[in-house]
């Protein structure tokens, strides 16, 4: 259905099948889930994508969950049905509960309504809000 | 710089009026911003988005600052200048520390570029990510 | 601020005045508004735009009215600063009382938030929805 | 293949299937689509949705009919495809004819463009636009 | 699936049927694709939408290639699954090669990261890079 | 105005610093526009971004030029006001004539049109399309 094959470990050149070993390495699982399989169409865009993802995603200030929640909700803003599914699923490996989900999503329905709101106003930024 | 005027506590009528008393009593401090100002000249819809704002950014199974943060995500992914400085400042208001301000940006900027490469290959939803 | 000079009267070339004009003619007024004077840097596209928003807006099955509050929902979902400001403008001289614009916007703002429930959620289309 | 189960009649906890219930009351049909079924797995979320929904929607300064097509442009321009098929089906059935929907698409479609070109060329609000 | 069916040779209007045949012309091609199978619904609609598009992707200043790459990074940022997969095959039948496929989507990634980063920190736009 | 502070040579720390100058260098010029200060408030996001927007920028199977206005097509589809003025500028310096620039927004209104009609009209993607 993509506009790219979802390459195989047997039809991926070698450097993207290192980095489907390096995501079920890291990842403990056997899996290597569509995503991956588009972006081997082009090794070096894999590459720097699973790269980047491991350092953004790490714990750090925010807890792993925290950013998944955080994904889910720009996902949801940019209609990706794919993302939405995967880090939905995710999240809730990370622990996120149907009652968590369930606040994310009314947070999340709350904004893009006075998200709306605000443009329809044209409200002016308050002089404070201004770093 | 609206569609509508600002109202100010003279101009507003008394429903909206009594709207911009609560959000001070609420939230402590004499100052109403400007996007109630604005929504005050609807006072029903000024009153149901306040009274639908205080149950969802509530305590609950998230915390008010994951809500914030998550507020922020929306918002940037919609565009929304105002929201995206409200909610800024409304989350340094309840704890975001610089460190967590840039790891909450690393994650926003990683969804939207991920979303984009996932839309442009049109990768199919994995049958184990569906509930 | 714009990306291109706003031209006028004397800097456009002669295609674009030509439009000027007919825009005065049509709308009977001196005014010509920037998005006009920004298009004119390409004559052809100044002249296809306006050909074809006249069709377009022109009393049909559905009043004109009603075809400017469509124009103000499109451009809040895309956050149009310039064009919900002008239609917003343009409606109101269609008749838009502020209830019509109230109710056009608690509209919005609820089609925006179920939208990014639905988004989140991933709704299946029910069968009978289907044409 | 959404994020959440769609609950039936058995299996939502009774406020949920109070809502059901009070669906298939108000709107004279013994259907309750899946969008309904999908926020059952939140029941404040449905509760709150489905009464916001019905004041917002019901007859005002604004035709029903109307309010259905502006959603319809929202949901467009959020490219929401469930909610697309199910408020054209609902626009349908409030009397949209064919001739109607074709206006509205030109009009979605116009506005769209315009939205773009603006984004484009940055143009800048006429002083008259602003309230 | 769509909110309107496709039309076929036999079930639409002529003036519909008219503008199939002038697409299998310039085309050189038996093959009408489902967009124009929905659009011929309203015949004035899709024949203004296919006299555009021929004016707009035909040879000029820039190469159709581009223009067809162009147009995929445009329907990449709304989320049109049609678009982009139309518009990528059309981008391959004109010489659109696995490489060029590959930095394309690594653009289009980067300026959606990007565009979101910028979103977050509410970047002023420098004096020098106004027109 | 914006939601952190632009810092200067000598506000932003020494890595900050350092990718300031490497701008500097690489771009022969002395001027460091406001993004990259925007991003100095967390050094390793600014490096990231630099590096990975000098490789996806480059001369490759793609002319620079073409990488630059991909770039302002997607910046118009998300509505970043700063994105669309920094890439219209640098897509001048890299040789975009007023005739190409003209094209450029006449294929986007067109992309953002049509991809509004084929959200609106569900359109099935066509079997011959899919890879």
């Amino acid at each position: 259905m993509g506009t790219v094959p979802l390459l195989t470990d047997e039809t991926a050149a070698p450097e993207a099948r290192a980095v489907f070993d390096d995501i079920r390495a890291k990842r403990r699982t056997d899996y290597v889930n569509n995503f991956w399989r588009a972006l081997a169409n082009d090794p070096p865009l894999l590459q720097a994508t699973w790269d980047r993802l491991q350092q953004v995603m790490a714990p750090g200030a925010l807890d792993p969950l925290v950013k998944e929640m955080v994904y889910i909700a720009v996902s949801v803003a940019n209609g990706c049905s794919y993302c939405i599914h995967s880090h939905t699923a995710a999240a809730r490996a990370k622990g996120m509960t149907p009652e968590m989900h369930a606040e994310l999503l009314a947070v999340v329905g709350m904004a893009a309504q006075t998200n709306a709101l605000v443009h329809a106003l044209q409200v002016e930024v308050d002089a404070r809000f201004k770093a």
